[in-house]
């Protein structure tokens, strides 16, 4: 049956690289034999200028019955003066939330023609390829009661709630010690079990889970000292493991580590394999419309799109070869570029994949 | 009147590089007029040890008496068996919380002597110089209600509160906006204020303290951000504030940067300038009592000690010379050793110190 992809453009740069990317679809479509069909929307501020809300019902709805969703990025200055309840970025918590992707996979790979990129020294580095996994749709994301209250001393308060339960673990465990069976094999979970009752159980679960997957090697790190290793000596991970708070805290550092933040994809999945997949870069308003955004992090999620939710590994594998041939070639776009390497526009390298494809 | 100091050695390296830093003090105390004296007691796993509790009610009580207080580090594997309840860190957290060192000083100093130690390439990170001012009686790592309970369905859940009042919130921009005007005035403050009401609140609180100061420049940054721009380009922070959770991530973030943690001494503040004051390292339990550590963090913690609890300026000043000055030197400890420099033991880098001052 033809698998549905909703794909949402978003904001900014947003609709540039998505465009990119689904010409990639198509190609893989009219010339691979892929039996996929897809329809656009809008999400974050841009459904917000059209409709008040970031993410509107029929939207939310088209999005429970897609098989996987493209999503470029949301959010811009325009934006933050809004509501916290209606700004672009709860567009994308509520997806999240409602089509419980609770698994979040946020490679952190060196691709080697871009050593140089790094702000690290290339050689702890050179072929980096970390994949942290975060768990999305719990913790103090979405921890109840949340709010801000005045006291009986007439001073205003902020709270939010930290919150795992077993099960949440459970399954996020799961999705780490399985991606590690495909990988080196090592699991780091990363918590506060020292300061934080919601992280000793993460701790305790964790080691109950691994139990279930002996090849795996599971270690512990508190998040500082995560914090700390990542900058050290990042190779020395395979798989890490956390929750929401650290894993976004984490996995961007992770990203910034490869100095191309514009080349990283990321997906988003629930139980059944259905996700959510975009690049792990923001909406860069600075440059929006003109042509200079890279879209490689996008047509990599592509690539992951098709490997978790439509099970097209070999497809899957075109892309990432065709990826890698662009930048064999020399081709780059302003974000990555270098002296002596050919800069190209966001249209220019999509060209660049076709023709590689 | 006579300054009591109360010098907690603690576990592991503990007791040897406070050993160091109290022949500094010693030698401060007989040639150079310094009006202080200080007893020793036991603090973490050693205090677990000797009478089942990392922190004894007496050594609480002299905490509370003494004008400023000298930690080593505390914690080792010997002691994660036991309750968090019990363990060495629950030394620290109660000393902060029952002395209410809300202010969490922690410079991030590349010293121009060390700058290959540093994993980044070493033109981001030439001359690096920021203070983090981390919040640190206060937020998740206090906020109740917190444990694990058991819900309906049976199985077990973890929770933790983040809170942070106004009062809380003003008095720790004040620490920030203050100690920026000592220095390049501009204050980033990071948060979460996208996702979590508590960090919406500290924001407004930030913006609103800030008119006090119109002469530092305020900037927000979420915290992931905040994780990405230490490792791209960590030279365009000046001082960073931010509450107990993030501060205790970026900043190990931001040492690490350094390459050299065993140079970095923080001090934790209370509304009156009485401090505690400590290397930003941990208690090495691996190379301890091999005279192997290096007590430079240490040594600087005495500095800051002097700087911030006794007014004597000129004698920190002193302090800090002497560590540059055995660094000119090449004197360095394992840890900050490469070829061609002095390799030298924990006694004889506080030899040199002593010799320098
Ligand atoms: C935009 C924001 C709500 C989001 C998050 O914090 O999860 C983003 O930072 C991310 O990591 O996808
Ligand atoms: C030991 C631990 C409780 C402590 C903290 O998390 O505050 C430490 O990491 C620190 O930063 O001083």
């Amino acid at each position: 049956m033809t698998k549905k992809v909703l794909v949402l453009p978003g904001d900014g740069i947003g609709p540039e690289i998505v465009g990119q990317a689904t010409r990639v679809l198509d190609a893989l479509i009219e010339n691979h034999g892929l039996d996929v069909s897809y329809e656009s929307a809008l999400v974050g501020g841009s459904s917000y200028d059209a409709h008040e809300t970031p993410l509107t019902d029929e939207v939310l709805g088209q999005a429970k019955d897609a098989d996987a969703i493209l999503l470029g990025a949301v959010g811009g200055p325009k934006w933050e003066q809004y509501d916290i309840s209606v700004r672009p970025e709860k567009a994308l918590l509520k997806l999240r939330s409602e089509l419980e992707l609770f698994g979040n996979l946020r490679p952190a790979i060196l691709y080697k023609q871009l050593a140089d990129a790094s702000s690290l020294k290339p050689e702890l580095v050179a072929d980096l390829d970390v994949l942290i996994v975060r768990e999305l749709t719990g913790g103090i994301y979405f921890g109840q009661p949340r709010g801000i209250r005045t006291l009986d001393n007439g001073e205003r308060q902020g709270y939010n709630t930290y919150v795992y339960s077993e099960s949440e673990i459970e399954r996020i465990a799961h999705v780490a010690f399985k991606a590690a069976m495909l990988r080196d094999k090592r699991v780091c979970s990363v918590d506060k079990a020292n300061v934080l009752e919601a992280t000793e159980l993460w701790r305790e679960v964790m080691d109950r889970v691994s139990k279930e997957y002996p090849e795996v090697e599971l270690s512990h790190m508190y998040v500082d000292n995560a914090a700390m290793q990542l900058v050290r000596a990042p190779k020395q991970f395979d798989v890490m493991v956390t929750g929401n708070m650290f894993g976004d805290i984490l996995s961007d550092c992770a990203a910034m580590l490869t100095g191309s933040i514009g080349m990283l994809p990321s997906a988003s999945l629930d139980a059944n394999g259905k996700g959510m997949y975009e690049p792990i870069h923001g909406s860069a308003p600075d440059i929006a419309g003109e042509n200079k955004a890279n879209p490689l992090a996008t047509i990599l999620s592509v690539s992951m799109m098709l490997r978790h939710s439509f099970g097209e590994g070999a497809l899957a594998d075109k892309i990432d070869q065709a990826v890698s041939t662009v930048l064999d070639q020399g081709y780059r776009t302003a974000d990555i570029h270098t002296d002596g390497d050919k800069l190209v526009s966001t249209k220019e390298m999509g060209d660049a994949v076709l023709k590689a494809l």
